[in-house]
C-alpha cells in the first residue's frame, strides 16, 4: 500500500504494443525450435527479445523518476524518498544482474 | 549452408514447455501495465523474464558444443571447426551484450 | 556546468578502497593469465570483479537518486529534473546493456 | 588437475596489456571519486571498464573452445567431452549473469 495510485496514462499504448511485439518474437522461437533451426539463428533471436524486453524496463523505470520518485521527493515526509529509492535501486540492481 | 541438419532431439519438448511459459509472462506483464500495476512489481517481473529467456539460451549453446562444435573438432577440414568456433563465440558476445 | 558542485562525502572512503579491492583484482587476473592459469579459473574472476564494479556503480547511481535528482525535483524550473532524470536513465541504459 | 597444461602463447601479450589498460582505467575511477568527479561520467568509465573485461572474457573463451573444448572433443574418452563443455557452459552462465 505504499505505492500511491498509478497510472501509465498515454504511454500505456506504446508499452502494450511492444509487449505484444516481444511476445510474437517468443513464439517465433518456439516455432524455430519447433522446425529445428540452426542453433545460432535461435540464440540471435533470443538476444534480440531480451534487448527488447529491457528496453520496456527502461522506459518503465524513466517513468518511474519521473513519477514516484519526483513526488516523493517533493513530499514533506522524508521518508517517503528513501524508501521509493531503496526501492528503484533495488529493481535497477535487479535488471544490471538479470 | 554451413550448418548441418540440425535436431534438437528430445530437448525440444522442453524448450518448447520453457518459451510457451515465458510467452504467458510476456503476456502477465502486458496485463499488468494494462492495470495500471505498480511500475516496480513490472519492472520484476521482466527480470524474471529476461533471465529465463537467458536460461534457455545457456540451454541451447550447451547443445550447440555439444553437437555442432564437437563435430566439427573432428573434422578433417581444421577450418570448419575455426568457422563454427568464431560463430558460437560472436553468439556468446551477443548474449553477454545483450 | 549543468551539474551542482558535488560531494561523495563520508561515502568517498568506501567507494576508494572497493575501487582498491576492485584493481587489486584485476592485477591478480592479469598474473593468472601471466602464470599460464586454467581459463575457466581466469574466468570466474573476471566475473567477479565485473559483478563488483556493478555494485559500486549501483551505490553510485543510488547515491544520485537521493542527491542530485531529489535537488532537481524540488528546483522550481521543471526542466531542470526532465533533464537529470534523462541523464540518469541513459547512465543507467549504458550499465544494463554493458 | 582435470585440465591440460595450459599456455596463452602468443596471445598472452595482448590480454596482459588489456588488463593493464583496465587495472588504469579502474585507478582513474578512483580518482574521479576522490576529486568528486560528477556521478554521470563516473558510471560512464564503470560501464566501459565493465565492458572491456568482458571483452578479454569472451577472448579467453574463445581461446578455449578452440584449445581445450576441441582436444576434448577429439579426445578417445567420451566423458572427458562432456566434463569440460560442462564447464564452459557453466562458466558461460556465469559472465551472462554478472
Amino acid at each position: 500500500m505504499a505505492a500511491p495510485p498509478y497510472r501509465y496514462g498515454q504511454r500505456k499504448d506504446d508499452y502494450q504494443a511492444r509487449l505484444r511485439r516481444i511476445e510474437g518474437q517468443v513464439r517465433g522461437i518456439s516455432r524455430m525450435v519447433e522446425g529445428d533451426t540452426y542453433c545460432i539463428d535461435v540464440l540471435t533471436q533470443i538476444a534480440a527479445a531480451k534487448r527488447a524486453l529491457e528496453k520496456v524496463a527502461v522506459g518503465l523505470l524513466d517513468d518511474h523518476l519521473r513519477g514516484c520518485v519526483t513526488d516523493a521527493a517533493r513530499d514533506d515526509d522524508p521518508r517517503r524518498a528513501d524508501e521509493i529509492i531503496a526501492e528503484a535501486t533495488a529493481a535497477i540492481e535487479r535488471l544490471v544482474r538479470s
